[in-house]
């Protein structure tokens, strides 16, 4: 393949400017029973009547997404499942069947892979998904490729475009967690592998980062309480990149500017531990951490009201304008930079 | 990662071996809507009604299927959706919806990406599919994983599973051609390696088997005109990895065994031409090559008078008992040996 100087190599380009390019090719999808495209956390098609099916796809790939030295198989298998039926999660809807692509290199063994499914299986049962087809190959970098087909109402949807000023800002569970346990795993490593020992993941110390890291839990019980109240916010999305890259996605879908309260971020006190251990601003792990899995979402103050308050935390408020904002606990409002982690971007290992 | 002598390589285990673990540990899929799980070339699940959705996937791997020297990327593009649409139109249902998974390694440059999603249009319009979701990452090697929803009447699907004894054996179109076509390629790039000049394929020297390679074409026509006659077949598969691996799925899947003749394949000149400048028996081409994405059917005599004759081509029968024997030109009666190729068997670089 000549590396003829005229190409233009991807990093300047990022994630985005792929996704620009996919659909300036492809044109937006269209016709009377295509209702979102390639715009959404999922595409969502008709059915029949007010029913809809959306759909998700979600690739993890070995050294960009995760490390199996500070991930076992078993966990992959779950998380392969759950950061898609996170997805399904942000469009309001249920998972119901999914599809799993496998690339294997030769490095990966019989047992491992059936711990994998296994994984996949807790993950499925969890959820109410069933595995319906798939395809396994080798590769040369272990590789998943999963995509749920999940369902809903069409009057249930919401998607990341509906937040209107005046709207308040909220999200579910807890935040920076995830990435907390992260750096927790990969210290660790470095710990054992300077000592040349085989890697096993100490979970007992920090065991609920590293559990938010490895077996993110997608918020389908959010979605299914809300449903049982009758309520439903005006956008949504799930945080698998941090509010610093996720909320701005609501906010250009949108076309509404954002300001939320640096204090009212929900932190677990593990995360504020390992924060200060590692000498990180804990407020940055929870902004730009990423692979929380918890939903952000717009909603009127009517409807927050009729959420329930354990899993319904605010956060801020949408504005007038396009500005995404954070009020710092000094008072002080700075932009909120775009930050988490974009795969082509800085090369954060995650 | 331990390299434990006690663990299983997976060599040892071979593709049909991990969809079997697969299936041990998801455990068949079921429920009244869940149709057909793990077993067909897709999963069929009732959408409301004699309606029903057909989901399948497929994952190519850059050094695995296909090679980025002999596979221009609009083309690889074309083919990731062909493939799919085959294995859509391998139930007898029409594709309608694609999720594209896309790893890309950093050597693969803007440009290239833009003629692999032109590729991806010129196949959708051409299979009437809406691409509707996907997701870029970077990887080690270019990997392109493809969802399709596929659409039928209950009534219209046809599985592997339904052939019987007496059944005619039929092909469409010609075999052997993609597998002279790879093969050409391989023998070009050899030679102006050898050169040191940059590959780009002499497509106008075998212009039919190359193009056979490189843009195979999903017989979604022949799914429509079984449509328009009010025809189906008993037994459908397509041929991907050549009818002497495909062929045993449809007999095990039914039960049942089957005596194809040699002599009644279907095969281009230009197919018998590479043949003879390799010096490769043309029979073995067509029998296991691979890649072909024709479609193999069973079907009663009273169905195969209903089909069109310039697309169904009878090459065998359906027999009792279990046995897969091919009848040579001289009268002799062979067992199929399993050909094809299996991406963890003999390493075969297609």
């Amino acid at each position: 393949m000549p590396r003829d100087s005229s190409l233009t190599p991807l990093r300047q380009y990022g994630e985005f400017g792929l996704i620009d390019a996919l659909r300036r090719i492809l044109g937006e999808p269209s016709g009377d029973e295509l209702l979102t495209g390639i715009s959404d956390d999922a595409a969502v098609y008709r059915i029949e009547g007010d029913r809809v099916h959306v759909i998700t796809t979600d690739m993890l790939v070995e050294g960009v997404h995760f490390d199996r030295l500070v991930m076992p198989m078993e966990y992959l298998g779950s998380k392969a499942i759950a950061v898609n039926v996170s997805d399904i999660a942000a469009m309001n809807a249920e998972p119901r069947y999914a599809t799993i692509g496998l690339g294997l290199p030769e490095n990966v063994f019989v047992e491992q892979i059936e711990e994998f499914y296994q994984g996949v299986r807790k993950a499925c049962d969890l959820y109410g998904v069933q595995v319906v087809g798939g395809d396994t190959t080798a590769a040369a970098r272990l590789t998943v490729s999963v995509t749920i087909v999940g369902e809903a109402a069409a009057s249930r949807i919401v998607h990341r475009r509906g937040a209107v000023p005046g709207d308040l800002l909220c999200t579910t569970g807890e935040l920076g967690g995830a990435y907390a346990g992260l750096r927790v795993l990969l210290e660790q490593r470095r710990e054992l592998q300077e000592k040349g020992e085989d890697f096993a993941p100490d979970i007992d110390k920090y065991r609920y980062v590293i559990q938010r890291q490895l077996v993110p839990r997608a918020r389908l019980d959010v979605v299914r309480d809300w449903a049982a109240r009758g309520v439903r916010p005006h956008a949504l999305i799930d945080l698998s990149d941090g509010i610093g890259s996720d909320l701005r996605h609501i906010c250009l879908a949108s076309g509404c500017g954002a300001e939320l309260h640096l204090d009212a971020l929900t932190i677990a006190p593990e995360t504020y531990a390992v924060a200060e251990e590692l000498g990180e601003d804990v407020g940055a792990l929870a902004l730009f951490g990423g692979e929380d899995y918890e939903l952000l979402f717009a909603a009127s103050h009517e409807e927050v009201g009729h959420m329930d308050s354990e899993t319904c935390h605010v956060i801020g408020r949408c504005t007038t304008g396009t500005d995404v904002m954070v009020r710092m606990p000094n008072g002080e409002l700075l932009p909120l930079e775009r930050g988490g982690y974009e795969h082509f971007g800085a090369g954060n290992t995650s």
